[in-house]
């Protein structure tokens, strides 16, 4: 057992404040590792406000880490002291059920543990994140940052989220050359989203409720930006698209989208876990045999692939470094939309 | 050019009445038939009723048509005199697109020609469909009726539109042994779709509104039968099914039919061609990974297949046989969902 020094909220009207608490001694399969940087996701937000009915409190966020190994336990064999990991936003799942046999832990039948808020561990308790100084957690669920990605580490944390949340479905659907595809918002997913579908191949354009992000797009390698609030320019890009990627991390109208997509095109919501906003339009989607599904982060080999498809392609997340003690402020930030892709917490100012 | 008789709606609210019309003399290209049978499809009321802001008048309903070869055009080389023949819900598309070229007609993206109420005919004029004593139609999309269907052509007609419109996706999303099908709703398409999914292989579910329809579920295949009105019920299903077919004809809520998808499954919708009821809740979607998506019809290709997988299997569709001097009150019962199954309009009582 050891005490660890985090932020937590401690209630749903609480800002969060510094809070202490303990993490389990390294077992047999555990990793324990020291924080260096974590991501501010979005989720981080709705969780700590309860917007999903299922907060626990206190609740320390965070599910974008990266740091180093500091102790294994006796049976670990991947790794050792002083490596550089990651820990995304799971740290268990029961490993028998047919998602966990295929390889597929982000949709465990019995739920996996959330790396915080984790509701469904056995014994009731809360789960403790990446908002902290320190992690123990077990080797299946440890990620490692290959070399060429320390040079960047904090731009390396969002990819544990915003990177395999939108990696896991481009690869699903199977995006690559020759295929048109477009990422719907620009933010923490949306930008990482860009990058990654440029990289597998495909022609990739933006589409935005802020004209002002056009040159930011284009940067990211976007071939072009249609501005969704201007419907002559939806309606000129309809039918273009193979693939539609909806990183929108609030309830909105699909329909809009859906009408992008060509026949047997797929749109893909990753950003907003609710009830949408309208009716999905089924003659839109009857006429054109087009498909909406949802995608949930992606598994723990989906996440190393990302981690080792990003070195390869030299793909780190834009971020800014704050102070944790400025976290409340970036919080407010995030709701307002007001954060240049993405907030990463450098835990040296814990 | 001949002239022939038929039942129209002269305007969005009129009922159906004696009217005749002009029938182009058969091209070179051309199969000109005896229709025998009609079926009344939920569709037809639909458009007459001017539901979709589309209907031009006079309205000439009839798309699950039935009949027999009186004449071919000097280049028809696949029918002749005498020949058992069908016609669906396309007389003619571009044969030009992608979607043609792919031998999938339906979605045509220059707008196929329906079959009635074609207002993509290049010269503006309507098509008149089957509610009438002959037709006249280009020999691709004239299909084959199996000679063993031919002792039950009554039953036939409604598999022109209801059974390629439920054939089609259980095919394209792969339907088959070893998986498990719910069948939402038991009107025309349902029951027709029930006998196709079992004749694939699939375990069958039926779900519907009606408790009283469970003996005829079971009966038409089921091995099981939800009632969806029963949360306990339904939630005892969660999780339980590959694919779900909803054959409802008018907007509802689907979230509850999502649930009952097990990770990677799909809901097709073939029957509400409109803006669904309530939003999708996403949730649902991304934690399985799920889809919807939405089917229109079938190909020309389909529609023979259908035909021949049907009488290879023995499958017709359970119909009432009407005068056509009692149409409107059949749309009055259609539209109250007081039909068994299917109404088949006699035309040898025109």
């Amino acid at each position: 057992m050891s005490i660890a020094k985090g932020y937590a909220a401690k209630s749903v009207k609480s800002k969060l404040v510094p809070f202490s608490f303990e993490r389990r001694a390294p077992g047999a399969h555990d990793v324990a590792l020291q924080i260096a940087y974590c991501g501010v996701c979005h989720s981080d937000v709705h969780q700590v406000r309860n917007d999903w009915k299922n907060s626990l409190y206190p609740c320390v966020p965070g599910h974008e880490i990266v740091g180093r190994v500091t102790a294994v336990g006796e049976h670990v064999t991947k790794y050792k002291t002083g490596d550089l990991v990651a820990v995304g936003c799971m740290v268990d799942s029961c490993q028998h059920c047919a998602s966990c046999a295929e390889g597929e832990e982000q949709y465990c039948e019995n739920g996996f543990l959330a790396t915080y808020n984790g509701p469904f561990k056995p014994d009731g308790t809360n789960t403790y994140g990446g908002y902290s100084d320190h992690l123990v957690v077990h080797e299946k669920f440890v990620l490692r940052v290959p070399a060429s990605l320390g040079r960047n580490l904090k731009g390396v944390a969002p990819l544990l989220c915003a990177g395999v949340t939108t990696y896991s479905p481009l690869k699903h659907w199977k995006v690559g050359p020759g295929q048109k595809v477009a990422i719907v918002g620009l933010g923490g997913l949306g930008h990482v989203a860009v990058k990654l579908a440029v990289a597998l191949g495909a022609e990739v354009t933006v589409v935005t409720t802020s004209p002002s992000k056009e040159e930011a797009a284009r940067k990211l390698g976007a071939i072009d930006v249609v501005y969704s609030k201007n419907p002559p320019a939806m309606l000129q890009h309809a039918e273009k698209f193979d693939f539609v990627l909806s990183t929108v991390p609030v309830q909105h109208d699909i329909n809009p989208y859906i009408n992008l997509l060509k026949r047997d095109g797929h749109i893909v919501l990753v950003g907003a876990l609710e009830p949408l906003a309208k009716g999905t339009d089924n003659m839109q989607l009857a006429t054109k045999r087009r498909s909406q599904s949802g995608s949930f982060i992606g598994s723990i080999a989906e996440t190393q692939e990302v981690l080792d498809f990003c070195a390869q392609h030299g793909i780190t997340s834009d971020v800014e470094l704050i102070d944790i003690k400025h976290i409340n402020q970036a919080f407010a930030d995030v709701d307002a939309g007001k954060v240049p892709y993405r907030f990463v917490i450098d835990m040296a100012t814990l």
